[in-house]
């Protein structure tokens, strides 16, 4: 059954999500029947084509009708689907008018309906994607405002390291997510292009036809424009069937976008743990119940968002190699392009989308991150203590000695500030107050309120 | 519509073959039910359920119904679709008796079910895989047999090189081919192996129910061993949540096995271009037509195998990375395999199955190989010349020799052949006979013989 | 030998360019230095510790004479060079002055350390990489326009399509090199970002000491400024330990780079074949020689260039793969950027290089790009002909009645320009213009014209 | 300063580990020489080439005295090393006799030199692996032995799970590290190849030669099996210059390597948390010493494991695409193997050497996994309380009902133990036995004794 070769159960961070539908199959279609319809628009714009025969197409375009199976069973016969897909096409407006027909993919290419229809599905997945951050750039916001003075163990290579508070963890979140947006922001704002190059890049065809239908010459550049203007999408400086920058921004676009929103779940994954439990995953009748044991609840969301900012590099790195596009028309390094360019939408879509769920939702647990520092407690203030000694014994011979103070107390059980306060020339209320790890915080207040800002 | 999300339109290479179904979402949901139920077999096998109960589940697995969309959205709630899937399995028992439901699952986790689903999938499109290989293989013999003795220029760096024979290259495909399929043979023989591990990877609730269902204790190994026969898999020496070599490994192999279906493709995309022509695709009608020139004929069953070929290393890639799996099963890791695993074998499967039709009906042109050798002519012969001089002048001034009249015959357009029997001290005929390309062919007639003896 | 351990055997496409040396072990050892001269100097710029001491300090870190080998080597107990390098470099600064030694990382951690000196090297690399560029822009500007009207066949999918110029060719690889320069434009200008976070990113040793050396608080963004300007670099907003955002987008620029500079290789790889020979490489006295064949002269070039982007893809996926790091230090990901890193720049770098050696003496052969167009000839203008008997046959009846007459040209040997005229209702001399396809160029010129200017 | 370019600076898993010196440029040049005397050797044993000849040769290729720096800057003519190397090899030769020099690379090409030195690169190296895997799987052994009824908590999904053993978890790393090592077996029981095609892959230069200086004629067979028994490889079966089989598997058993390796690394980070505590890594003066914080002691070894894990499934697949090489030798793709190739082998041989270190002096707090496991308690074990209701209340009501004691005990703080003798009608002392964690381990002990027997 052709119908359920992929209905998303291999991919639950993205089954359902409005992405997912978006780059879907049927989306495809319809964004290369846009594309179809807004080319003899634009011919129609510049007097080449009959007003009425482009009002035509665009009836039978939105009409539908047309079996995705059907086409993607013909396309092994052309290795793409737009030669089926134009005759399939054809066919439906001829039911409207026979006449109008004719105009059908007129002086055109595969690779332009193709890859214009593929910008239109981007476009759209891309628009989508920005949304769902710009929802989770919000929470996160929140979260480093509302836990700016959240003390909380700083933790590298794995270890409890000195002092952070969550608010600058959540300000990072936010850091990394931002500079995604900003580059999804950029790619928007230059635009996605067209593609309009004939049969191999120059045009010919369209200004072929252009000449006998409408008995004028016409500009490349006014087609261009015009067909720009009719799809919503930005010219193109040149024909670009083998220049595949286009496609290869979005994805190198994407993998940093699932990276950024990867960084938020794999840290998540680490504070959920059972022996830290600093964070908890919004909870939800049913969400994240183990079909084994009855006291588990799942971190789904964080678990699902990176899975996909797992296979987004690898994925991504398709579509760089797919620059290597030789001739014209590279045949089958164009094709690889398809399923990877919507994985990439697709997986990084679901990703967003369960990252604004998410970020909304985290619950954190101030009490248990206060009691996580208390497990490294003084030690995790021996840098300050260190400096404090460093003008009277030199900075290297501080740092030496409070780390042989720090291993003692670590293997006599007996607490750091007592033996530091008994070896040190200080007072132990400084002492006290030098290891208290809770006020060893350093410029992180000031960092998230500057990040936010 | 979900059920149009995947119908094939972006990946032709695989639209339509055998392993596109047996890969599909409802082949994955129909293989997991499978396990569900030989599960319970297995369990029946070893007295710790009833016959009947094993039988009823059984029939319930193969009777479907079960809405793969439905299950695929509510695998969101739990990051994997068997929590849902099992429920509704269970509601389906229940029709049939609503006992037998209790059985469903019994002792299990949802990584049992899905990896030996899982396994169930890759078997069964490896062996379509390994069909379609060994049609090639016969098709690729019979073409280095029947052109054993065909000269063609051969060609390195981009340049005609020496000559070789068409058949030496036919059977360096079948070569790197065999490579391949032994790879795939010895996965099989080895055999994919069922997961059987339980919450935790120590069977612990198997053994449980065992013990409280059947009243006597069982073996860990005896379960593993019934449930492999149940499954037609291999028991597995230690339970594999998080050691992902069995999945690895399928990664691997097909990535080989889509570079050397890829190495057929990108020969064969060289050979067929309009100044060379030593090679054409088999013809049928409307097959490789351009939707804008009418004179062409495209190379589309190449194109095909060569844009799944240029996937594979990433999305295997994929695959090796999931080895990273920490602790007893890795959030997120898991989930990044489903789709990757998918892909590798749907697109190795297509590149297999058009491989096969392209090596059935290659056209070979021996004319035009001649026509082209000509081309380079005597040039690709000097190497046999300066091997005959090596003995009068000393190996590196008969190279220099040789190519200083190379280069001179290039230049000027005198024939070589006539600008060396003039320079050497050789009879023109023998100068004729060591600079004819046609018989400097060493062993390649040997090695074509030695390779598929 | 470590010091052959690498010398760039295994690498030609950068062996002996600018940006090897600028990636050196020697030159990231130099750099890192400079990041430690520079925090000291940042220091005494605040006014935290003495003049002097930034003096003699930014005096030891010229001096050099510390072994890269050693601190490798030592390197493994750390898990990073930078605690041995900072050992052996307040050795070197006790040399000059013991007082000042105790100022060395003062209040810093390794990885501020590390990054702030990959950045260095970094932009270093970047630049020369965007030298090289812009010299290839300029040789390819060139190109573009003397070649603006030189017809060539164009190819799709291997087969000759319809016509193109090589103007319309060499303005498409300056089109996607120019957006790889913008990107790394936009790169520069954004500016890379010191790391100035401390042990786990909230500075707090440095603004500790700065209090205990300065006796008086200082502001983080003072600081970072501070840095910034003595190390050339930018400010970054956030302390970026496990933000990795400027390293994945260095990534995705080279990989892009990379694959721009591969377009124009695969391109010349194809036109240079014997059998086409429409360009060569710029000639030099023993370049592409075989150790074999006398007569070959091997497109070195070009091979050294593409070898770099195939590689630079899979390189880049490791970067973006690293914004996955957990914690505020991940142990292990971080270190898995570094190689990989540096490859990238010196990949991109050398094949920047030779990407310029390469458009600055490509030698382009008109005549045999005329001659390789008369072999499709009329057929490759077929697309012409279906447009001129549009009107009175309808679209697609003209496309199939040319696709008839275009086969049977090809079956019967007959000239297609015959057999047209006679089997349309059209002079000779018409249908002669319309298969013409030296004139079949479309927009080419114009869009020559307009790319370039 | 070339000797400075890569001393290890950026890669601490391999510095100073044996396989980097077996990979170095040094050990590559030296294999490539020891190629070519072991060609000459093979034709003199054919008796085509004068013993003593052979001898001469063999004695320059051991004297070394070449730089690999110029060989390195040469290549850039050639796109490969050889050509320079032959030429500086035939002078060095020379001077022991100027006759000998006439005999090097007599009828062959650059390609069989340099990837018959890679194999011998490569065998080299995996051997090394092998030895240090060897190691690992000992003490792995020892460990799971020792640990078998050792009880931990199983973890899934970040999450304590059941209960399993450190003697399960240790066996687990020793199965899929058992599967890297005999992946490493079979390929070099199958042995790695010879190449000796010549030019074009027909051994016709070798034969020629053959022929002219031995007076008769010689088997492509004879002289394939002189050279592999010379060298200490395997015969090919065919020239694989462009059939790229063997490096594809080198790289993806090179990624299954490090990847069975990184999975060790990755449980030791979780393992070593400071909130976890379970093991440490072993501890050595100076080792893990951070450069900011007196206190820590970083886990250095995985993290340097999984930074080279990390890196290896990217670099094996450029050795995957790899096997896309068009022709009898292409031009890049050839060349973009050969960095690739090495760091797969050093970067796995770094990861195998320092997880052996790991290994052996890895450090297990029994008592830590005994107190973390207290954290889940009963919690851990409702699965076995499920179980034993499942006769009387049916499975999913029994899971119900302790889902929901499980949800109250956490909530209200209620000891679940308590809760459930109270709710269930059960004895207290068989509810606090079913809910006793450290004896709900299901068949691990057996498990481990079936995996290591």
């Amino acid at each position: 059954m052709a119908e359920q070769l992929d209905v998303g159960l291999l991919s639950p961070v993205r089954a359902g999500t409005a992405v997912e539908e978006a780059t879907g199959d049927q989306a495809w279609l319809a964004a290369m029947l846009a594309a179809e319809a807004a080319l003899v628009a634009a011919q129609a714009d510049l007097g080449t084509v009959p007003q009425h025969v482009a009002e035509t197409i665009a009836k039978a375009a939105r009409a539908g009708g047309i079996d995705a199976r059907t086409v993607a069973l013909a396309a092994r016969e052309n290795a793409n689907p737009v030669v089926a897909l134009v005759a399939a096409f054809t066919a439906v407006v001829a039911e409207f008018d026979p006449m109008a027909a004719d105009y059908v993919h007129r002086g055109s290419t595969s690779q332009d309906v193709f890859d214009t229809g593929a910008m239109l599905v981007a476009k759209r997945a891309l628009e989508l994607i920005r949304e769902d951050i710009e929802d989770t750039l919000r929470h996160l916001e929140e979260l480093a405002e509302r836990h700016r003075d959240t003390p909380m163990a700083g933790r590298t290579l794995a270890l409890q390291a000195t002092p952070t508070t969550f608010g600058l963890k959540a300000a990072g979140w936010r850091e990394i997510l931002l500079q995604a947006a900003s580059q999804i922001d950029e790619l928007l704002e230059d635009g996605l292009p067209v593609s309009l190059g004939g049969a191999a890049g120059t045009m010919a065809g369209y200004l072929e036809y252009a000449r006998i239908d409408g008995g004028h010459e016409i500009g490349q550049e006014e087609l261009v424009a015009a067909f720009a203007r009719r799809t919503g999408l930005a010219p193109a400086r040149l024909p670009w069937h083998s220049l595949r920058g286009p496609i290869a921004r979005i994805g190198q676009t994407l993998a940093f976008t699932a990276g950024a929103l990867g960084k938020i779940a794999v840290d998540v994954l680490v504070l959920v743990r059972s022996e830290i439990g600093e964070v908890a995953e919004p909870s939800k009748e049913g969400r994240g119940a183990s079909s084994a044991m009855p006291h588990k609840r799942n971190p789904v969301l964080a678990t699902m968002i990176r899975s996909a900012a797992l296979q987004l590099p690898a994925l991504a790195s398709v579509l760089q190699q797919a620059l290597l596009s030789e001739d014209e028309r590279a045949g089958g390094v164009w094709q690889s392009e398809w399923s990877a360019l919507r994985d990439c939408l697709r997986l990084a879509g679901g990703a967003a989308a369960t990252a604004a769920e998410l970020a909304r939702g985290l619950v954190v647990d101030e009490s248990r991150m206060r009691r996580n520092l208390e497990l490294g407690g003084a030690q995790l203030a021996t840098e300050r203590l260190a400096a404090r000694l460093a003008p009277s014994l030199g900075k290297a011979r501080a740092k030496t000695f409070v780390t042989k103070l720090s291993g003692e107390a670590a293997a006599t059980g007996t607490p750091l500030v007592l033996l530091a306060a008994e070896r040190c020339d200080l007072e132990y209320t400084e002492v006290a107050a030098l290891l208290d790890p809770t006020t060893y915080l350093g410029a992180a207040s000031d960092l998230v309120v500057r990040a936010i800002s």
